[in-house]
């Protein structure tokens, strides 16, 4: 089997994309993570608990008791700090690159892919451009015969 | 708002539950792991990409063009190389901790603590006992307004 056969549609975003905006499409349809997209060519792959990881400060993070004594507007204050920016002022200095097969790549190779990248998600591309992308449980699906 | 307010029931895995089942749990429902419980109590996260790492033969691992000479009935034998496992066969040598809340705790000290654990999941607990857990896609829900 092929990859490009096992490849679903997936919310694109892109590194210009709203940020807020892509955060309500990873929650809306509960995915794992967005995938990030420069002019249409894979770019990385956002996890939901680094997006925690963004909107969390610092001081709360290092000390996670001090949570008890900010007040409750904190969610407030968190969508406040999404807004107006970009995707990619959300990405982490270094952030998580997006692997990819080619459509007429075996399954086996994108699920070596995954293994070695250790990516929740891998795009499928034709000519440089995603045309969806293979989720592990997607995979799962496929060898455990779910179907 | 409490911890115990945001927790939504969740497929939950025994070290002892077999692998194949735990595995075709997490493909049909989509999930972005496996909690892993000992005797009820948390034990770890099983990501899908780890199992997708158990799966797949070392040697295409290490080099994927490898897979491209494997023949095409390689589904059959991943399948094959979850029979009769256990859940705990599948864990990595080192395995994630699964972080957990008490219900009483704030969703922030929850936020918190998957930001700094970088987990996807994040079980409430009460006296010890998983009561549900917390994804990350469901804490930006809640933080983006989604709902």
């Amino acid at each position: 089997m092929r990859a490009g056969e096992l490849a679903e549609q997936y919310p694109l975003v892109d590194l210009d994309s709203d940020a807020l905006e892509a955060v309500r499409i990873l929650a809306r349809d509960r995915l794992p993570g967005l995938v990030v997209t420069e002019r249409g060519r894979p770019h990385s792959v956002l996890a939901g608990s680094q997006v925690v990881r963004f909107v969390v400060p610092d001081y709360v993070q290092a000390d996670p008791s001090l949570a008890r004594v900010v007040d409750e507007s904190a969610a407030d204050r968190i969508a406040a700090t999404l807004r107006g920016r970009t995707v990619r002022e959300l990405l982490p200095a270094k952030p998580t690159r997006l692997p990819s097969v080619e459509v007429d790549d075996t399954v086996l190779e994108l699920a070596a892919l995954m293994a070695r990248e250790r990516t929740p998600i891998v795009a499928v591309v034709r000519a440089g451009e995603i045309v969806g992308v293979v989720t592990a449980s997607r995979l799962l699906e496929l060898v455990t015969g779910v179907e």
